[in-house]
């Protein structure tokens, strides 16, 4: 337990202002967006201006012996930020300086800028930063590199790890250590940078990026196709992901097109079994780009094949895959999971979650990441309808089974967190649940770093720890 | 020490002809392409057939206490597969597998397939395996991925760290683990593939690789042009890699044309300052991009700049590249070294390498990957000649704190093995090489993998043992 003595002492090594122990404030920063009930409360928030003040923090934790979550703009969808009670939440969200330089096709950021800033800054110079998450605009980066985050660029362009070429990390001893370095063909020892990546503040609290940018691609060109099968529209995405690097293929299933109709009204054709979204930015390469993709949809049975080189009316064809979450919201509570299937068994994938849908009475739509095999099967239930959120749980355990059941994986795009953790358990052998412990263990000996996510918390038996 | 009865023990375990002891063929084990005269002899060499044969190596090194240096093809030029008196020599070189899976644009690989078959695999199938090492034709894919190689690809493709999806490694404790997946976006627990990645065999013993492939691209157009000083080549090459992504941006050095020159009579510029080397396999945009460049370039200064949309002339203007290493290989001993300084320093490192040419009477030569500030400086000295011998060795001592001196770093592409162990530890801070330490020990606790190469021999205080 911390007192408020040392609390008081704690503060006066740090930033001012870096200290909340407002027990309305601290309720602010329980939740992420996993929305968890069995969220704890933190002892107390500290949101550090600096390396120096995360330094302070992790030895001020281990000293006291209490857990430090990390927490950056808390968008996290499995728990990746909850609070843990009694423990301290640290927040990143004042640390947003962003420094591009163009010469180098390197930024250097702090981890609570907003996504959406790095892309603009990027822009600013004539540069292009790709990863794209589906809450670019909302999330920050720092918590983009702990998960290792996605989104429909990665078609074409990878996933953040693609795009750090080093960090500042703070260790649970308090040390800071740069890892990494400015090129990609840096190698100061083991590649921890690439191990730091992805592992949801668990290993340590990272203070600064150095991201790779790429020159600033053309604008897209668009095109949409109707199937009257999933199976065709899987079959033309492999093909065309073979043969092509569109900058995003995305497919919607019969579901999900027909909740994004109920929404927006434009006309989308209900009757058909999916919904294929792709794009090229290939620049004077795009219009072949999307004529061999017309002709690989038509030749895998697509009925109507629409396209355009304006940038605008390209926004207005990849909408209804926006409006799918938006129409959820709005009236309903909201899951957005991730799996991902080999794409010949996709189509079982999407009939299957209609299927689970049916039974349990809980809406379930899906858009597949095509090119990268993720889908995202988007659950809504009414708010405050306990009987639904339950039969929504049930229903998520079955959509888990059955990607596993179809040779596919459950721990995916959005990272582990606290929700994932016995699909996780489920995925790991011994052996490799070892040794993600003995690296665990070699780098935050006494457990502080974010206690209940990721590997941290699995047992050595059973791994479906609380 | 191991005898024979142990050896006899050992070989009844292992595929057969797995075991070898003759002390002419452990001779032809000593040595890798660093050609490092304090080599040892092995004890033993194990040319491992299948992951049970590498795992049961690993269980008997341990019981007896023996060290384990893993080889692939042998052409490390940093000594990271040199023998260890008295150890095992793992050799992976029978473990040659390829299958490639055009659905899920993935291979499954063993180790000791070479590079080259890898990439006739993947082209057989329609599809590309960027990673292009000069080494290509004759290393081995293990090795590759052991030490994260490049090459000039990499400009546009990035390094062979983001081509590995997923491995089986077996541990030092003899348990094979699959880590990573098949997917980009897999992540079972910590991103242990990408910290297995450049390795160099000091963490476990890789048994299989599933890389993930991409579409072929068009074939390249290629663009060559001099420039008369360094700095315009380089200040050409910064503002080509900021607005283009070129799958190749090479220079050569003034004192690398006039050894081309000298080697392959194709009436080179001799006065040239440098000479730049781009392709675009950009397809229909290939003309577009090579405008662009050959704009940029006379924009800065460029005087004679040539293209071409034909392979084989594409190839012809690339020739002065490879001739730099014929030349030298012809009447000398050869060294090739790697740093990386910032392109706008690179004309004050190639100045730097011909004086310390001058003042040591040794060759050398550069090359550089522009796109990602990786130089090449290529030693020649006559065979057999000790005087030139040391006096080389003092030469790259220079060229390496040269290097630091620019803002530039010595740990790049080549990897640590042996003989840049000394530049890893001025490039680790103590709590950098102690972060390492600890999960090296955590992973390999008897230290018996590799123990002379990378962090594993590096001393808690000096980091320069031998």
């Amino acid at each position: 337990m911390l007192d408020s003595e040392s609390l008081n002492a704690l503060a006066e090594r740090l930033s001012p202002g870096a200290v909340l122990t407002d027990p309305d404030l601290l309720q602010s920063y329980r939740q992420d967006w996993s929305f968890d009930p069995e969220s704890g409360t933190p002892a107390v928030v500290v949101r550090a201006a600096d390396t120096a003040d995360v330094q302070e923090v992790l030895r001020f934790a281990v000293d006291h012996g209490v857990p430090v979550v990390p927490r950056g703009a808390g968008t996290s969808v499995v728990g990746g930020s909850t609070a843990v009670d009694g423990a301290i939440t640290l927040s990143l969200e004042r640390m947003t300086a962003i420094s591009v330089d163009r010469g180098s096709r390197t930024a250097v950021v702090e981890p609570g800028a907003a996504t959406a800033d790095v892309k603009a800054a990027a822009a600013d110079a004539g540069l292009f930063y790709p990863p794209d998450p589906s809450s670019f605009e909302i999330c920050s980066i720092g918590g983009n590199v702990a998960t290792n985050a996605g989104g429909p660029c990665c078609a074409k362009y990878g996933v953040t790890s693609d795009y750090v070429l080093g960090m500042t990390v703070v260790l649970a001893d308090g040390s800071a250590v740069e890892l990494g370095g400015t090129r990609v063909k840096d190698s100061p020892g083991l590649a921890l940078t690439k191990l730091f990546v992805g592992s949801e503040g668990t290993l340590g609290v990272i203070t600064s990026v150095t991201l790779r940018l790429v020159p600033r691609p053309a604008s897209p060109h668009t095109l949409v196709a109707y199937f009257p099968h999933m199976s065709d529209a899987a079959a033309a995405a492999q093909d065309i992901a073979a043969a092509l690097s569109p900058s995003q293929l995305e497919i919607m299933d019969s579901a999900a097109i027909g909740l994004a109709e109920d929404f927006i009204r434009m006309d989308l054709d209900r009757t058909a079994g999916a919904l294929l979204i792709a794009r090229s930015d290939a620049g004077l390469g795009a219009r072949g780009e999307i004529d061999t993709m017309q002709k690989t949809c038509e030749t895998h049975g697509a009925t109507d094949v629409f396209s355009t080189d304006d940038e605008f009316e390209g926004e207005v064809f990849d909408r209804p895959r926006h409006a799918i979450y938006e129409a959820l919201e709005k009236v309903d509570a909201l899951i957005s999971d991730d799996v991902a299937v080999p794409l010949r068994r996709l189509a079982e994938l999407t009939d299957g979650l209609a299927a689970i849908a049916e039974r349990h009475g809980t809406t379930i739509v899906s858009c597949t990441h095509a090119a990268d095999e993720l889908t995202h099967p988007v659950l809504g239930y009414p708010h405050g309808d306990d009987a639904a959120a339950v039969a929504a749980a049930a229903a998520r355990v079955e959509i888990h089974e059955l990607a596993v059941a179809l040779g596919g994986t459950v721990p995916t795009e959005y990272g582990i967190g606290r929700h994932k953790r016995a699909a996780l358990a489920a995925a790991l052998s011994p052996e490799l649940l070892a040794l993600n412990r003995r690296i665990k263990h070699a780098v935050d000996p006494t457990g502080i770093l974010n206690p209940k996510v990721l590997v941290s918390a699995l047992g050595e038996t059973d791994g479906r720890a609380g």
